[in-house]
């Protein structure tokens, strides 16, 4: 086996971003991904960005590469018959409705366990399948808002912040993902299936780390600190002349060598900074106005060097440019290339899990809507000529 | 069985965030998780929050749940010899050093999978096993602001700015996860083990969604947009009378419903809102200041509650109290209760992937440093009473 989940066969009834971010981590290690949509397509498919020419949507097709791509309408009751032929040879199936369509529609666990009972069904969502809210509609910002992540981001003195991009959404998919193949390794040892629930709300709230423990443990409710860190100074990040840089002085022994870096070895003496504790309790604003002063005429590049020599935690805030043509970046291969065949050469993010034997990788581009129909019905289900026009015509596909 | 991964045999070498928040996960959900701590304790026990009373850190109470705990000394040859024996037995091992650290500890990969070729050996770190920046020292700010994601969160106008949470760190331990996960299927069906690399940089790469394919694609360089959707309006986070609320109206037919709402159906008839392209390009400053007012004088549950009524994304803004006290949170046992040994009552994260058939569950406080020691070594391994003293007089353990 040259990837870890060869011969795996998952049906993927996911559209916009949670679902489908959990199965592009099965799809890339090996995982047969079947991406069933409906006849007018996954809504992500209109999301930006647009290639011009071809007006495929970019963000589409670098979240479905390495999946094959039906149409199948599931509320069409032919449909649904193949649907459920397609269960009965399926180990996984993922889908993120809006809790209660799966059921409407006659696809959701009770009645798919009945057909396959070995299958683990994977249902990602805002709120969850269970409690108060679950049927209200989610966005990210209402996760990252409702779950804590908001009021804990950006400045004290300004508004709460929401992380750019959606971590609600692709934090879900990873979720989704740990529990599916948790599920599949019991049912390896014990030939059982069963449900795996993951949501954005849930998601964010385990993603606050001890923020809630501060809460509980100490009856304080913890407020957003900007970019310092409040049990460890100096730890922000600083304007320089071509942008920002991020510096981390964890210990009173990187303290002394960044004293010692910056020619200010008489901050050593002060006992307001003796300890880091003393350091996180004074940083501001002497000890931060000393610092960015510093950095204000050198450059980002100069400082990572000259904090990297001595080992300190350092390094400039890139942006989506800098990033990608970072040489880490291209060294991880966290960058592909890929021809998508109505784009053209695409760009994109590559894989994060690095499994030394058996590692994924970026190898067939998104399908068009319903662009492996045609071989599937006739040559993998045998339909014929005749049988696979009506499909067509009848609004099954 | 009770839980989806009875009888995995986990030996943990984690310390701080990322490594431990992996096998958090793992033994949630049943794993036999040993924590094998250096004789001084993992460095996350000095972090706050601190018990006043026990002078425990809270955060690794609440990090470290589930796992029993031992020490050894591995820089010792008898204590390096103790843990080889034990790697014959084990199907996973985890973790979290700087690289290069393991093989001069001589526990590394190679020589580890010379013991058990069958092993699973997971690697988290903050910049991966490879490429140029892998010896760097990195703490969760710097990965966020290499890899782009602080120069994506905030305002335009303002300074670039870090996810308050260590999302870094976190979501690290969640792909490693993943990725035991996908090498323990695939050792199931090959019998062959392998080695797993996940670094916070190339992790937090990752989450950034379309602004990378808006950069690849377009050749423009996305900047922070605050708190609004450049593709979405109104989608925002508005200002009440007691703290602040999310809004999405994500197409025409709810913007209708909205414009009722607020009472001004005459916004439906202006042509700069007629669309929701149209209404992203015109959204600043007159739509946004329509909505800024409307909801200044409202409380944000008022808002939310008028919101859900007819179907418009919505959700309040909560800080931390507000958030583990809210129903939704309670009826998903995302907060669970745990009495622990020197801390007494305990109240933190629950669960967040909920599985049908096996679910995972707090049982079991994270342990005091050593605190299965005698039971192991004498129980366990057999070692005679004798033998353990010598263990605690040469510092092996």
């Amino acid at each position: 086996m040259k990837k870890a989940l060869e011969g795996l066969k998952v049906l993927d009834l996911t559209h916009a971003y949670n679902g489908p971010f959990c199965t592009t981590l099965l799809a890339d290690n090996g995982a047969d991904v079947l991406k069933i949509e409906p006849p007018h397509g996954d809504q992500c498919r209109t999301w930006g960005p647009i290639d011009d020419k071809s007006g495929e949507s970019g963000f589409f097709a670098f979240l479905n590469r390495n999946k094959k791509g039906i149409t199948l309408n599931l509320k069409n009751e032919e449909a649904r018959e193949i649907f459920y032929e397609l269960v009965k040879d399926a180990d996984v199936v993922v889908e993120n409705f809006r809790p209660g369509v799966s059921k409407k529609l006659k696809v959701d666990y009770d009645t798919i366990k009945e057909i396959n009972p070995g299958i683990v069904y994977a249902s990602g969502s805002g709120f969850g399948q269970t409690g108060p809210l679950k049927n209200r509609p989610c966005y990210d910002i209402v996760a990252q808002s409702m779950a804590g992540m908001v009021n804990l981001t950006g400045f004290e003195d300004s508004v709460p912040t929401k992380v750019g991009p959606s971590i609600a959404d692709n934090v879900t998919g990873i979720y989704l993902c740990v529990g599916v193949m948790m599920a599949l390794y019991n049912k390896e040892k014990t030939g059982l299936g069963q449900q795996v629930d993951v949501s954005m709300f849930d998601t964010i709230f385990t993603l606050l780390e001890n923020a809630i423990v501060i809460q509980t443990m100490k009856g304080v409710t913890p407020q957003r600190q900007g970019n310092i860190d409040p049990s460890i100074a100096p730890f922000d990040i600083y304007a320089t002349v071509d942008g920002y840089v991020a510096i981390g002085v964890g210990n009173d022994r990187l303290f002394k060598l960044f004293c010692d870096l910056i020619e200010r070895p008489d901050l050593l003496d002060n006992p307001l900074y003796a300890t880091n504790d003393l350091r996180s309790q004074n940083y501001r604003p002497e000890l931060q106005n000393i610092i960015a002063e510093w950095c204000s005429n050198k450059s980002k590049y100069d400082i990572e060097s000259m904090c990297d020599e001595i080992g300190i935690p350092c390094g400039p805030v890139l942006d989506m440019k800098e990033a990608i043509d970072h040489p880490h970046v291209q060294a991880r291969e966290m960058m592909v290339h890929q021809t998508h065949p109505t784009i053209g050469e695409m760009y994109f993010q590559g894989c994060p899990i690095k499994l030394s034997r058996t590692p994924g990788s970026v190898d067939t581009p998104a399908p068009l809507l319903g662009e492996y129909n045609e071989e599937f019905y006739k040559n993998v289900l045998g339909f014929s000529d005749e049988k696979y026009k009506k499909l067509i015509e009848n609004e099954v596909i």
